[in-house]
């Protein structure tokens, strides 16, 4: 992706190109605007484009600092939240997520098959499963965090501490 | 996805839960905890856990406001910039929107198939393509910004206008 501020502040040969095109008629169509010149026209008021733009940058980040031990955002999510409530169910853990189930499966299956997690039958009722870390997961999981928050240390300077807390904040309407 | 609120702040039960599952020692585990009780761990201090699901809510409401005309919200991004900057490559296109160019092409593969968008021989360089929509792609597009207005407008009143103004500003560092 280009840097925002070419896209979202465009150049003074913005109001020059579009009189270009204007003029330029029917096919075959004439002159290619510079990347700075390209207007967003609605979607500048659009926070669904603007979430997306950013939820990308943030996964890319993420997925690069966290690199070494290759676990992406959603495995990320998975640990955390198996950590934190061990024996919870695949259907809490997918309806906490927001994670399709066959999705969830997928990702409990590569887990388990990398030793981090388990599938252990719950004493309560022998069809559902209790999901819980293994030591390695745990020990990943540490790792995980640590180079989870190295990565959200980038975001703050990005943003401002001021516009960092209000956007953590306001997000949680979703 | 449950209410972010029951995740977010959960119930006098969560503490009984954590307390419960430490007692309960090896497997089989004990108990499951009831959604609301789940903990969100070191997620609730992540930018990109909320953003994600933000996204994916935003995304899902977008679809479903325009699920009468059938466009996506990347189907939306592309005939929004084709229209505002008429004759840009799509090469362009894909820098602007950080859309990867095959997915970009098979997706204006599928729109000119639709008859909304046209790729013309560029006059500056034959090697290169023109973009534009056509006269059904500007009506189609007419549609669904006025569909996209009506989804934008459910947002506001759900972030409260002062927090939908910030979040719209803050994500613009991205």
């Amino acid at each position: 992706m280009p840097p925002a501020k070419r896209i979202l502040q465009p150049g003074p040969d913005q109001s020059r190109r579009k009189a270009g095109v204007r003029a330029a008629g029917k096919a075959p169509l004439k002159v290619a605007p510079s990347p700075s010149a390209i207007d967003l026209g609605v979607l500048n008021q659009h926070l669904g484009y603007f979430a997306r733009r950013m939820q990308i940058w943030i996964f890319q980040d993420f997925i690069k600092k966290l690199s070494s031990i290759d676990i992406s955002p959603a495995q990320f999510s998975v640990l955390v939240v198996i950590g934190a409530n061990e024996g919870l169910s695949q259907a809490e853990l997918a309806g906490t997520l927001g994670i399709e189930r066959a999705r969830l499966v997928r990702m409990l299956h590569l887990l388990e098959k990398r030793g981090l997690t388990q599938r252990l039958p719950s004493s309560d009722d022998g069809r559902r499963h209790a999901l819980r870390l293994t030591r390695a997961g745990q020990t990943t999981l540490r790792r995980a965090q640590a180079l989870a928050a190295q990565h959200e240390e980038t975001l703050k300077p990005k943003l401002g501490a001021e516009r960092y807390r209000l956007l953590l904040d306001a997000m949680r309407a979703f």
